[in-house]
This record gives C-alpha cells, structure tokens and sequence, in this order.
C-alpha cells in the first residue's frame, strides 16, 4: 500500500502477553520480555504504547504516546515489576485527553483486577455500549476496547475463563485478544479469526502471545501455535489450558491484508509465511499482466517482496531505484503549500542512476487513495525512467472495512471511483494492472476461508446500519481501530 | 499547624464549578474563571489539579501534578471551551500511574456525559464500592470520588436531581462536591455540613461554587451564600433551584479545622471570619495562658492572626521575627542527614535582630507531630532568645479524623502520647499551652454544631472498624482524601 | 517596593561559592552546599540559574530556567562532583537562545578552565567589548559577564591573583564576583562596593561566599566578614588569603536599595541588620508623617518590617490584612483585558475583617511606576477601609540605576513626572508621604558611602553617554542587570 | 559497513547553508529550507542539530539533541526569521554540558555575528587552540571548530573572504564548512578535499550549499556544482562569487568511505554516483570472488547496491532476506547479559522463507571490528542458511582515520588483528571475501586522487604524534569529529 504522505491509513494495533515462571532471573524481565515484543510489532501501530504487568497481586504500567523508543526507558520500564505482563502498541490517539485511550486498559473487579489489550473492531459495539449504560456503569472513553473488559467484569461464572466464555458470545466482529487477571493470563480470537494472534514457549519455561510469530522468534521461541478462532487459552502456575468456548464461524475469515499488507514479511500466519506469500503475489502479478521492461521496483518497504517475486519470474532485474526515509515521521513538520513537490522526497529517494532511460516496473502492494501513487509516478519520470508501469499486487479495494482497518469511507476509496484504466491516467503511468482475486487466493493457496470484503463487499459479519451509513458517505472518518 | 518538613500533613482538596451565561466575551472565559477560582484555593491542594469544560455536548479536561502554575498554561488551559467547567486541586498524587487519580472524573452514561469533582472523605466507601463490583462494575481508581460518580450514573430518577439525591441517601460521611452534566451545573454538601462550599452571582451573570469564598470574591462575586447541608443546587439555563434533598444531620458537625488551619484567612464560613476567629484564637489563648514577654511571634502563614490577636490582647508587640521561604516546595531536594539543621533553614528564617535577648511568644495553630515545633523553638534560640513560650491555638490533637483530614494515625499524634509538659520537654520550651476546647469554642461563637472529633474522639458518624485499624495502628498511613 | 503585577522590576542576581576540604563526606557536597546557599538568595533572581563545580582538573555544570525547585533535581544536582562550585541565580533571561546567558560562565584558558558567576552591572562594558572585538576575539553573548571572563583569560600576570588583579583596574560599576579556577575559589568586589558580598568558614572546616549572610546563615556559617571595596579573596588548600588589590574608592557607594528592598530581612550588611534598618524606616516615617488611623498594615513581603517599625513606633496596632499569594509566578498566566480587576487579587489577599471601617497606614517600601500602588488602595478600599493613608519607606525615585537595579528609563519613574501630591491623587490614598532622604540615612545610621542616585541624580561612577540616552528615552527598557 | 549494535562506528556530520533571494514568500523559509536540507543529511548524524538564522542584523538559532524530527517543531522553527541560514547535523554529543558543543557556532567579533557549521577533523587543532589559548583568548568547547570560528574572528583583512582566506592557510586537515556573516553567506573546502560539498542554485533564485547532492535534489535544485578543494564561494545580494583561496593539494585526497558507507546512495560525488559505484563494487567484487550460491543478500541499508550488484554481475538472485527494523534507535533500551541475542533481532529481522536450505552470499560494504557479521552470520544459518559467504565491498581496515571517520583504535580493528581467513573463522563464515585494493579503485573509475589510508597508513597530511598516539593504543576512543 502506498501510503498516503503524512496521511497514511490507519494501521492496526499490535499485543502481547508475557507470563514467566517463578525461576526468572529478573523482576523486571516480564516488563523486558513485552517491550521487546512490542518492537516487533511496531509497525501495527506507531503511536501509543503501554505496558501493564501484575506482581500477584496488583497492576503497575506505563503508558504513552510515540513510537516505544520514544515513550519506554529504563526508568519507567523498570518500575514494572512482576511475572505477568500485558502489552500494547496502537495507531491513532489525538488530543490532550487521549492518554485515557491507550491501552492496556485496567480495572478493578468483583474478583480481584483485569487488564486487557485488544486488536479488532467490534461491529455492534454501540449496541452492547448501550447496554452497559443502561446498567447504570458509566463509561471513561469511546473505545469499544473497555466496554469487552466492563462486559467481563460483569459477566456471570464461577471463574475468569467461564466469565470470558460468557462474555464473548454476545460480541460480534474482530477481536484478538489478551486478558491478565493477578494470576493468570489469557489469550483468545474471534470465531472468524479476523485478526492474528499467535502462542509460543519461551526458552525459560514461561509463555509468550503475540499478534504475530515475528514477536515470538524475537523472544527465541521455538514451540508455537495459532490460537484457534474461537480458542480461549489460559496460562497461569498450572500452566496452560486451551478450549473452544464459542464455536468457530462456520467459514471463516481470515483477513487477507494481513497477507498483504498488515503483518511483517517474516512472520506466519496462516501456516503461511509472509513472506513467500507476497513472493508469490508478485510472481502472479507477472504471470497476470508480463510488460517488456528493463528494471523492477518496489515501494518500500512492504512492497519489496512482490517486487522481487516480479523480478525473478520476469527475469527482469530486481533493483532498489527507490529508498524510504526512516528519520520522518508521522507527525513531523508538514512543507508549506509551495513546497508540496519536498513532501514526497522527504519520504523517498530515488536513485537516477538506477532508472534514468530505463523501463520501469513499480509494484506496490495496494492503491487506497491514489495520491502517493501519483506523485511516485512522477518522481520516477522526473529520474529519467522511459516508461512507468505499475502493477498492484492485491484486487482493487472498493469497500471499507468494518473489521478494525480504517480504508477510509467508500468515496474516498480510488477504485470506488474510477476504474483501472482511469486510475492508471490520473497516476500517469503508462501501464496499470492490479492482480485478480482469483490470483490473489492462489498465491495466497487457499480458496476460501478469507475475509475480501474491501474488495467484494461481502461482509462475513452484518454490518450496523449507522456503521455503513459513517463509511458511505464522505468526510465522515474512519472507524476507531483498537 | 506546624508543617512537618517535607511531610507536611495531608491537606484537603480545592473545587469550584462555573456556570456562564450565552452572553460571555470569549468560549475560554469558564476555564480561566476555574483557574482563578482554583489560585484561590490553592492552599488547599498543591499536588494536582484538573479542569474539565463542558461546550454543552462533550467534555475537554486537561490535568496534570503540580502547581496550578505548573500545570496550566494558555495552550492546554484555551483548548477548553464551553460555558460549564469544574475545577479541582489536590493535595496527593504518587507514582507514574497516578495521573489516572487526578480530578475532575469523567464518565459516559445512559443519560450523557457527567463530571464530577470531590472534596470530603466517604466513611462507608469501602461498602459502597463492593456493592458496585458486585453488580459487574470495574472500578479504574481506588479513590471513593469514583465511586459516588458511579453511583450517580446507575441511580434511579427521571434526571439528574432526582438521581443524585436517589445516590445521596446512602452515602455517609464528608461530602462537598460540584457535579455538571452536558448542560448543567449541580453543587451539594452532605447532611453534616463537614466540608465549606458556596454559591455566588458572578457580575456577568453567570454562577460560581467554589470550597471557599475567596475564591468567589476573586471573581468578583458580592451576592453569594453557602451551600446547606443536604441541599442540591441546580444551576442551567433556567437560572439556580435549590432544594433541600437529604434531611440535614439532626446536628450539623463543621470541621473546627477549617477555622483553624485549612481555610484561606480572607474566608468566610459558618457567617464568620476565618480571620477574625484566628484573632480570637489568639485573645482567648492570651486570656487562659497569659505569660511575660518582649515578643509575639506566629508560624507564617496560618498561625499569625493567632499571633496578631494574642499581641493586640496582651498588648505585646507582635513582630515578624520568623520568614517562611515560598520557594521551597514539597517535593524539592532533600538534604541528607548530615545536613539535617539546614532543612528547617530552608523553609524559614529566623531575624536575630528581632528576637535576640528577648522573651518570645510563639503562637502556633496547631501540633500534630511536634517535629517542626522542636525545630522552630531551636532555632529562635539560637537567633538569641532569652525565653521562648510556645501558645497553641488548639486544644491537643488526639485522635485520627476519618472525614477528610489527614492526621496520621492515633500513636503519630505526639498528643496522644505525651501530656502537654512532656511536649513541652520534648520541644524544649520554656513553657507551652494550647487553647481550651470550651476558650476554642466561644472564639468561634458557637458552642455546638462543630465537629471536634481530632480533639475528642467523639465522630458524628459511624466509622467502620477496618478505617478505625487503619489509624489505630502504627504506620499504616492515612486514609486517601480526595 | 510595591512590585508591577506581572511586570515586577527587575531584581539582582545572587552568587554563591563554595570551596570544601579533602574530608568531606560526600563529592556532591559543594552542589548541594551551593544550591542551599541559592535558595537563602532566590529572592535575589528568579528566573534562571546554573551551578558549576570543578573536580580539580575539569568543570561540570547544570543551567536552567525557573526557580531553583524547577531546575535542580536530585538526578542533575548529583552528577556535580568535586569540592569547589560555583552557583548563581538571575532574574531574567527571554527566549529560546537565552540559555547561553545563564550563568555561571565556563571557558578554557591559557591557564586551565576558568568559571564566574557576577552580580552588579559594569557601566564601562561597551567600551571593553570593542576592547577584546579589536582583539579577534569572538563573544559568544551580549553579557558584560562574559566580557569580564575574557578579560581575565587574557589578563598580564603569573597566577590568577595577578591577572584578576590586572582585568579589575579597566572595569567601573558594580560587581560582586566568584570566580573559580581548576583549584581555587576567588571572591572580590569593586572599589565602591556597591553590591554586597561576604565570606564565611563552614563549619566542615571549607568556606563559602555569597551575595548576603542569609546564605552563609543557611550553612551554618558563624565565622564570617564582608569581602571589603576593592578586595580579593582567594580560597585554596593553602587555606584564605586576602588582600587589597584594587584602591578602595575614596568614598564607598553601596547601593541603598539593598537596605530597601534587595536584601533578605535576616541578612547584616554594613554591619547593619536589614530587618533593624527597615524596622527604623518605619519608625522615622511615622516621626516625619504621622496620622491619625486604627491599624498599619505592611505590603507583603519586603514591607513588612517597615511596617512593623510604623506601627510599634505609633502605637498603632500592625494587622495583617493583605497577604500575597505565594504561588503566583511571574509567567503565570495572565488574565485578559476584561478580567483586569482579577490580577491583583491573584497577588494579594485583603481581609475585610481587618479594615472593615477602619483608618489604614498602607507602608510601602518604595514607589516605582505606581500602578500597583492605586490598586492596592483600591482592593483596600473596597474591603471597607474608611481612609488609606500610603507610607513609603523611602525618598522618591526619580533618576534611573547603571549599577545593576532596573528602575526603568526616567520616563517610566512616576516621582520623574509627578509631586507626591499628584501621586497622591493617582493612586487615590487619603495622604501619601516618603521617608526623606535624612532620615532614611539616619535611620541606616550612616550619613555617607551609600550610593543615592535614584534619589538624587548624583552618581558615583560616570555614566557613559549611550547608557544615559537609553535610560532617559521612554520605552527603551533597562540595561541588563547580571 | 555492518553496525555494531548499540555502539555503532561514529558517522559524521552534514552542513548546509541557505541564502534566499528578497522576493520570498515567508521569512521562515530559510529555515525551512534548512531543515529539509538536513532530513536528506540526517544519515551523516542523528544525534544532534541546530540551525542559525540570520535576518540580516543578528542570528537566532534553535539546537537540540535527537533527530531532527525530535529537535524541530514548527514552534521553534517558526521562530527562525531571515533569509540566510546555518543548519547542522551531528553524530554525537554526551552529557548533560553538551548542548554547547551542538552547532552552528555563532559568536559576536569586531565586525558584527558570525555563525559557522563544520563538517571533518582538523588534524592541527590542538597547535592551533594552544596559540589562541596564548593570545588570552578563552575557549567555551573542547571542539574544534570553534577553533577555526574564533581563528577567522581574529584573522586580518578587509573583509571575510580576505580573512577566511587568511585563517584557511593555517588549517590541516578536513574541513567542509559553510559560515554566515549578517548578510552573507560563504562555503569552502579543504585543499584535500576530504569532505563533500556542492552548492547548487533554488528554483526561486537563492542558493543552497550541502554536504551532499541529495539535499540539493531534495530543494529542487537542477543546476550545481562541487565546492572545489581550496574553494571559497560567497554568495550576496550581489550573487555567487568563487575563487581558489587555498592552492589545492598536488594531490587530491577525496574520502574513499564516503563511496563505500557515508554518503546517501543518490548523491553524486566527484561526478559519479554513489549508488552506481556501490553497484559496480558488487559487480568487481563478484568477478573477484566468486561462489556458488542461491541468493544474494545485503546487509541494509548501506550494503543493498553492492549486493544488488554482485547478484546482477553473477546472476544469482537477490532476495531481501535481512531487514532492518528503523525504530530501533542507537540509545534505545539494551537488553540485559542474559537476552543479549535478542539484541541482533532487535535491529534485524531475517526472513526464514528465502533462506531454508539456500546458500547465502551476505555483501557487507566493510567490516570494522567484526561483532555484528559474526552475529549475523549467525542468525542466517539459524535462518536454515545450508551456506553463508561472506563478501566485503572494500579491502580490510586496518589503521585509524584522522580525518573525521572515527573507526576506533588501530587495535579495535579486525582486520589490523586478524588476516581474512581466521576472520573467516571468527564469524562462522563458509568464505570471506574483501573487494582489492586496484578493483576498489577501478570501480569507483579513478585510479588516484582518493585518500585510502584506513586501508594503507598512507596518510595525506601530517598526523600529530599524539593523535597517533590516542589511535594506536587500546581503548583510547575515537577523535572527536565534527
């Protein structure tokens, strides 16, 4: 996906889970162990972090806005004492009030604390909102993140893992989940598996969960599986249990920006690796829509493996004609009006050398809005590149997502708009293909089970009446993404 | 009171609210009237405070700890617009997690937003919020200010007076707090009357409450009254109702304290000075503990109308012989112990020149630990007193308060363990005397109606056995008071 | 000096020096002893300050803006290791670059590194600049500080008593300096002396110099003298040296605004106490202006004694009904147009209960611009005062200061422009009168060797004719005071 | 050159200098442009920045420490006015005193401001400080280049290009600089020409001069040239003036690792482009040492051209098996003893999918001291790697730099302690390859003219003994560069 400059889609979130044995070296490894997992992640979400970890008894944490070098250090990291740990790394808050927001949220209950940090998008959470308010429990924010941890606080069973089971039968959408009593910590996933959530063994006899395996390899995790959709593990001093508590969606829907998109080149998911996967999108793309050319480019960075797939199916040289800017950030200072032509350089450099005369194919993983894909167009033009061919390594993306990508509503969505070919003269490319839906599920090596609904409109869950009405019309935002 | 050096006893919290008519110059006015309302109460909390303003549809808030002066600036302060705001200040707030303790709260609920702001200690809070986690509530805080948010927002009522006074029924103990939904602005006092608030006209038409009336005279108020005890003020745009919503307690019970220590001099409460009541203090002490002298000297800043009435009474010159250094605040830089003498030096100066070879009154306001006592009388001798009489103007503080005022715990108070001439020893006077309870009583003109509980253990309402363990043992710490 | 709300006068700076023996218990003493030492003399600046502290081979130091609370903590202060230091606090320094004007200032020289904090304002400073620009030396601030380091780093002479010696006799005005080399601490004063400074033995066997003896008093200092007119003090392991390096002027010029207003009340300067001095001020003002009244009240904080003096003097009784609020600073936020009326009373409390009907002496120590003082008379009047009779502890002040005290140009000076009796109907009071210049030097006790020149015009050191046009011109701000 | 983790290679510094024409839009542009500017040097050094404008009567100037994105907001940023501006970027500064080694260096002289930014190391700078240390001139940094500021400050001639030419005479060693006067702007290079620098004409008729092209590019610019070695240029209101101050050295000494490892890949340095050298290094290094192999990978994001160029050379495949993870930041939290693997992981992710059972062609642009090719080597055949050659992109390193490129201690050195094959066996390598010396050279297309001495000992100009000294003993630390 081209990102957007200083506009870039909303990203999902990332968690993880921490739960080490009695035997650790360090009060303070749980906090570590999350931090550094977290890292991995960190590119589900750059713009507030938390880490919550329980000593037995009660919940310290820290939280804060940035990127997690910029909001954790030593000192704060290392107030965090205990063996549980919960961690959290999130996209979007704004405004002075918005720490409230940043997860993991905490509370005190009838049995003892809870912590909990969410990835997904809950579809009737106004509706179970609503619910709660009737209660008479009065909310703290606008998340739909603290009304699951109110649902299970006030949920009925004789324990954490019946009152969750309860809880969960009434939530619809996508949920990944991590859940810390004092004592014990728990992971589960949505009966259509939205989201990724992963479980390993860590090297010291303790556990570790994690949106995606990327986070667990970087803890030397080598025993791992895929919490189930509908699976609710439980990890404490017995340690741990796995059961399906709500049955998993009769198909399920896996969702396939993960696949393109979302998830770091070196994780799994799926039994699939990244990776590979997004070789073979790129291979595809080439079988799909072959052009005479001289190099192949990839927009960095996560377009980079369909790039090279392009590349070593063509036979056409793989070459790294374009270089992103680590150092800008999201929220640095924008150029003026009259210096819009810098804003697309401060975020990439391209190398003449590599391009001048030459034909060139640009892949890039998807086209959400089209602007970026524009100005790339020209910046490799103005580098003396012959001819611009483009080649989107996914379908196009028509409809907004409901399940916690913020696409943006359908207006603002270019191939809502117009079709490829006018897509392709508005980027002025001299060639424009996107891979086919069938090429995309084969690459992908499954036919079914995914969730395509930004690209067919068929949602696996019913989407609320006031939720569509936000995403059809224009300017009214995405939805929040926790 | 002598301050204990960097442990000062806990003082109480600052609230005020702010209902402004549409007619008002600038959407910021209510915010900055809260923080010049909060300036005025500063005394009464220097750890934290919080502003929330309502725009009549959701709530901005900004908190922060510190000084007013080093949490607001006009950045934070003029993103809050709207014409309802409440203000807080608080004396305590510790760690990195505590932000979330810092007032106004906040909630969502089935009937919109409330905010809420509290001064007062609930003594069946512990009750009162197992009662809510049993009904499935989480609770963020451990702060009973939440815990009446909460109860407001589930209670029965067809609006918020009816609700708030369904949720006063059960509450026992210090009360005095400002509330404001979306739209309206509400101030009420439990049934004792423990706590100061009144209500005032602002010269623009609009409204203010506030803990203190000093802060409505900084405002400009000149019409105001106080709050009764069990009454609910309702202030909208259909002007200020007032009702009597909880029978007041057969016996009102005032804290003698406010007249002693808390409240600010230009004051009034109870229909008196707070000055003119300190004055009389110091006559009445003169008149039961009359003593040969050249000066009389008051601990800044509390403690010197005391000192100005016992001079006027006795006809001894009242001179300044003792500074307080403003700019050493709670938290500075500690000395080691080696430096131990310098600490009491840097919070006052003693003048030589005003007190060598002479006979020295010291009026103080109270003795809670007798620390500072010990070290004040130190130091005048050393600056050359010939004598050096310490005059209390209190009876002995003997018992814990369990209504909102930090004492410490039963065996902290030196006079629970030492009769006055041992304090005397201990302090190393020449001869020390406090004031009677019956002296106490007629300076404030009154003869019932306070409560006087610190001095006499007699608590005008029930106090639960696990708060009376708590103070009744050892170094267990004070009960929290928002 | 009634201060300017939110424009109060520039104040001086304060200086502080530290030199402690082998056998001290901690490396970060001499920080600490010099952070100490500039609390006893944060009323001397407030606005920035910076601490220096050589190892014997190198310097360390922290600077920042704000109260000393605000700017040293235990974490800054602990890294300053080693047994001289240096500090200084100042009043004023604006804008992002100005951290480089904080003192002390730290240069490598020929000689090894050199550092100096200054008090006083050297009245020939334009001309030694050009000096060293002739030179080729580049000058990294407009600071007449740096100028005198400079002149020192390249002054003639085989040690630094020498080269000190030599750089003194080209410099004319004020200054009260430390300086410190690799392993010696040097304290000298200028030939009219007209900023304070003194010496004293601690009591770990090291010394310390410091602006006033509040400091010294604070470290528990009780061997002590003033470093004379012309004078250097050098501290080093070979134990104190003193010598009279520069001719005394035939006639010492110490600032009487010292005795005014500058100094802490429980400093002795001129072997005078400053609290005595000002306790007379106000027994001579009612010898020459007495009146008919029921109480005096004083104009917190520098007023106090003079007030005190008035009122034992009279038989008046002293009352304190105006209280200045502590924690107002002078960034503080300031409240808009409209809101005027509130800025007074953000400074100063007034107690009704004490004026209510009453004939009140207002004792002021000084009038400036007189803007303050029509407020205060008219807060005092609204708290029912019956009449206000202002008294002020010093002569008008009609000629601005080049000696480091920032009255303002002539123009701003409001006895420059106006009788006493047209202040008087300024500022609205019942009568006004000033202490005459006899009797404030009587009251001193000394009828010569102060500098009067605010009063009279007649100054000790001449004016360079630049410096006069600034101060003569209205609107062109103050020279710059370190 | 592959990064030590957490204690990477000092890089060095990026300079430019803006001079915009009358006619601009707003008067901030010339920051602006100068911080775009150096977001396109950020690579030269991220750990500090400032820069200095001037709006023709004096500087103003913002610094901080961090990447720029963390040092400017568009609150200090705005607050820069002027049309000529200094910006900075450096590589290193430590300890809370080190704010005043961040530059621009801007001082006061004898003919008005002057501001100054550096890029290199003067190989005589302790000679020169000991002469102006002597002449009495007092010195505030230990850098040296403020050194070369107060030089030109004191330098004869009628005006700035007479003295900077006249100071320049003196200087050995490296040194790109640009300096401002008030109203002009001057760039040179050393005679060596060890350092980048071009100037280049805006789009809207002003000047720019940067360390590097791609900041030009970054602006806009089309027309440029190279800062030629011993070149002065001025650029005025009155335009660009150039001319030879300085004869060039017989030889030129161009910088080779600015080819291998500094410089951005699409800068264009002595006519060639960068990322075109890097590719022909890959390409000569696979005709020197070939191997059977099944991918080739680069470690990123220096060594990606060379790699990319030996699988083109070779035809095998490139894959980007190696990623690096850009939020890790060089003070980032480290990992305790006992997660020390994890470090590597930390900065880089290997993708499993390309690797298992492949044999790997790791090109690295250069080693160092050899821990993180181990570490990497590691984590490939972790990765499933069956084989891993490693191939370096430059002859082994085996003495020093004086020139600006702190490399460490000759014996920090791998390659001064170790031949290729035990390095070979020290980082667990199937084959280890350096590129020669004459294949280096032929790449870059030039047979002379380069300065090699980290591969030779050759140096170019004298180096003091005790520079030698510092590099040749262990543990000595690196020269300070700037």
């Amino acid at each position: 996906m081209i990102e957007l400059l200083f506009d870039q889609p909303h990203e999902e979130c990332g968690i993880v889970g921490i739960y080490l044995p009695q035997s650790i070296a360090s009060l303070t490894q749980a906090a570590e162990f999350s931090l550094f997992g977290l890292i991995a992640l960190q590119h589900r979400g750059q713009e507030a972090a938390g880490i919550a970890v329980s000593d037995g008894k009660e919940f310290s944490y820290f939280k804060g806005q940035g990127l997690l070098s910029q909001v954790f250090d030593n000192n704060n990291l290392h107030k965090l004492t205990g063996r549980l740990a919960l961690g959290h790394t999130r996209y979007s808050t704004t405004g002075a009030s918005s720490t409230r927001n940043i997860q993991p949220y905490i509370i005190e209950t009838a049995h003892g604390p809870l912590a909990l940090a969410h990835n997904g998008n809950i579809t009737n959470a106004e509706q179970l909102r609503q619910r709660l308010l009737q209660k008479g429990i009065g909310l703290t924010s606008s998340s739909d993140s603290e009304i699951l941890l109110m649902q299970v606080a006030g949920a009925t069973g004789q324990n954490w893992v019946e009152r969750i089971a309860n809880a969960m039968t009434e939530w619809q959408g996508a949920y990944s989940l991590v859940i810390s009593s004092r004592s014990a910590l728990y992971a589960l996933r949505d009966p259509w598996g939205f989201r990724p959530l992963s479980v390993g063994k860590l090297p010291n006899g303790g556990y570790v969960v994690a949106s995606e395996t990327c986070a667990l390899d970087m803890l030397g995790v080598s025993e791992w599986s895929e919490v189930a959709p509908g699976e609710l593990v439980r990890i404490s001093q017995h340690g741990i249990t796995r059961q399906s508590v709500c049955p998993p969606a009769s198909t399920s829907a896996l969702c396939t920006f993960e696949q393109i998109y979302f998830s770091r080149s070196d994780s799994i998911w799926d039994g699939r690796s990244i990776n590979a996967v997004r070789e073979r999108f790129g291979a595809q793309l080439f079988k799909e829509a072959p052009v005479a050319a001289d190099v192949v480019l990839g927009v960095p960075a996560t377009s980079i493996p369909a790039a090279i797939g392009y590349a070593h199916a063509s036979g056409i040289p793989y070459t790294s004609g374009l270089i992103r800017n680590n150092y800008i950030g999201r929220s640095f200072i924008q150029p003026s009006d009259e210096l819009r032509k810098i804003a697309i350089k401060l975020k990439f450099n391209v190398l003449p050398s590599s391009l001048a005369g030459k034909r060139v194919i640009l892949v890039d993983d998807s086209i959400v809005r089209g602007n970026t894909s524009k100005a790339l167009v020209q910046l490799i033009r103005e580098a003396g590149a012959a001819e611009v061919h483009l080649r989107i390594a996914c379908p196009p993306i028509q409809h907004p997502c409901f399940m916690g990508v913020d696409m943006g509503a359908a207006d603002e969505l270019i191939s809502h708009k117009l079709s490829p070919a006018e897509i392709c003269q508005f980027v002025g490319a001299d060639s424009l293909c996107f891979l086919s839906m069938a090429g995309m599920m084969s690459a992908i090596g499954s036919t079914n089970g995914y969730c395509n609904a930004c690209f067919t409109g068929q949602y696996p869950v019913a989407i609320p009446q006031n939720g569509k009405d936000r995403f059809e019309q224009t300017g009214i935002g995405g939805l929040e993404d926790d």
